[in-house]
């Protein structure tokens, strides 16, 4: 893995990441493909949509089918037909949020499966395996998300159960020419997030995520962490925001010099009927547009935009079409690597505050407070 | 409209449709797009799929969103982005297997919208009005479909009412520069169909379509009506066979001089998991293809076939992704329209027999009696 910066404007930051499968532009959205597949999505159009790599969920896919069947298969990129980078997160976030009957020790976590009810026990060790199975470009540490809200001496011991588990993955990564990124924790609290960027930059990984955020804390509270945060990480490593989020919050945390995202918006949103255009949201069920000939986003290029009415879009999602999920996904993924790309343009040019201010301006949306922005 | 023979091989015939949005090679499959959207595609697929001619409907439509709507949009065709020909059915069918509440009278059919309970009266006129609101290429005539079983006598009294509608759509029609199709009834009597043939080459009619089968009837009893009426159409006029049907049911049409086909089989079928190949029909979720490098058909050049592997799309079927749904129905699609496409070059070279016999060879399945062969 190579990491370089191309350009800076004040905190923000274009780069190059070169990765087993393919050069990554950053500041850089990857879409969520949770099974292997981002939702109504082929390989060919998500490419067409900007999109340069995707993540995918270990604890999903070794779940179903198993990563020893994909790594039969001659691992995900093949199994799925998609031949840009992969990033996969550790399945640590999953166990938290989705997993029955957990229980939490030294060792790993005991859970029971989601699918079967069917006993698991993952570790450090066993999540780096599973993601080598896999053969991801960029491999996540485990790690415990600490939840929402934390005192500070439960999110200090959890914070440092996962700088422990943070270790054993370096360990067990060991002989990997794939990239190892870890994971802060520290919940809301600067000085345990300080702590655990130091002890992860002592053992020393190739990229530095931010965990445990967009897990309920208010936009205020991220936004005071990434200040308090950011800077510390590495100057030279990659700085990478798991599940954030919607567009302003991307565009704030561009400004504070994180480099990649994840996120399911774009493509749950898009189901659900919500598209994000220039002016901000549009709710398609919306009455309003029932006669509507106009495309979802008169200032967009994309295929849904060149082809087809909110008439008609309305009309397929009222009926429950695939069609629609498939349009309105197409779309909403067009919107958020197009604001990727002019965010990374803006930096490049050295107007990233014009690009901010024009955002705000555009969706009428009030940007957060000004020492958030420093 | 025009309709040429450019080949015949014993009572099949390959020929050319000229309809007002573009010409049609027959014997043709038209895929079903009930809501304006065949399930699943879009019209790019539709057509790299080899599809001509799509069929939409009338009944669904005229309740959502509404002929009026669809007017406004410049047609049905502008609408949905389709360019090709579009046929529409009358509504005839849907009135008598949806809606409730169903009372027939000489002037027309009272029921309860399936969707919002609300009265609705539909008439011939009202039934071409609305087609001509969608535009579409072939209008076909406002029929009542003879429940299966019917007596004699029931079956002649609804044939006879079909008859007198079907009059009533041609006066509805006089001005319009799109084609109109009369629709044969009679059920199983062909003593009964052939009276409904005579009556509508009376009337005069661009097309002939074969109305009140593939409803419950058993598959030698639609060959013995298809045997026995078939040449009584008359021979310039292209034959349409609506809603049949399986592979083998198109085949035997095709021997029997059919030139027109809709179903939804190909589609409905891809998204409950039963795939058409070459050699029969592949079940996805059958545990045998859990670890099945192999693509749905070896023999076959779509996209899904080049891309991916049976164990990766029983994967998605399972996790019931969305992108199962596109990539099965689009490889049936390819397969149905590959199958018409043989079967004309097939006469075309006159050694449809021939296509036939491997056909039943490949799939090893039984032809039906030689007595219905003819």
């Amino acid at each position: 893995m190579n990491f370089s910066i191309a350009a800076r404007d004040q905190h923000a930051r274009a780069g190059v990441l070169v990765l087993r499968h393919g050069a990554v532009k950053t500041p850089v959205f990857m879409p969520v493909g949770t099974y292997g597949a981002v939702k109504a999505m082929t390989p060919e159009e998500l490419r067409a949509s900007g999109t340069q790599m995707i993540l995918s969920n270990t604890f999903h896919l070794m779940l179903r089918p198993g990563e020893s069947l994909i790594q039969r298969s001659g691992g995900l990129h093949r199994f799925m037909h998609w031949d840009g980078p992969v990033l996969t997160d550790s399945g640590g976030f999953q166990v938290f949020s989705l997993a029955s009957m957990r229980k939490i020790e030294e060792e790993g976590v005991h859970f029971n499966s989601p699918l079967d009810g069917s006993k698991i026990f993952l570790t450090p060790e066993r999540a780096i395996a599973v993601q080598h199975a896999l053969n991801s470009d960029v491999v996540m540490a485990f790690d415990e998300c600490t939840p929402y809200p934390a005192t500070r001496n439960d999110a200090e011991i959890s914070m440092q159960r996962s700088m422990r588990w943070a270790q054993r993955c370096k360990s067990a990564h060991m002989g990997s020419t794939n990239a190892l990124f870890g994971i802060i924790q520290g919940g809301i609290y600067a000085d345990l997030r300080r702590q655990s960027i130091d002890i992860l930059t002592d053992i020393g990984f190739d990229g530095y995520a931010i965990g445990g955020l967009a897990v309920g804390e208010t936009a205020q509270e991220r936004l005071y962490i990434l200040d308090e945060l950011t800077h510390h990480i590495p100057d030279s490593s990659p700085r990478y925001l798991m599940g954030v989020g919607f567009p302003q919050d991307i565009v704030e945390a561009v400004a504070r010099g994180v480099d990649m995202f994840d996120c399911v918006i774009p493509t749950r949103h898009a189901r659900n009927g919500h598209i994000f255009i220039s002016s901000g949201l549009l709710r398609i069920r919306n009455a309003k547009y029932a006669c509507d000939e106009k495309p979802l986003d008169p200032a967009c290029a994309c295929y849904t935009c060149s082809h087809y009415s909110r008439a008609y879009l309305r009309h397929l999602e009222r009926c429950g079409e695939i069609l629609w999920s498939r349009l309105a996904t197409l779309h909403n993924l067009h919107y958020y690597q197009n604001l990727m790309q002019s965010a990374r343009e803006a930096i490049i040019a050295g107007c990233f505050d014009d690009f901010r201010t024009e955002f705000y301006i555009k969706t009428k949306k009030i940007p957060p407070l000004r020492e958030h922005a420093q």
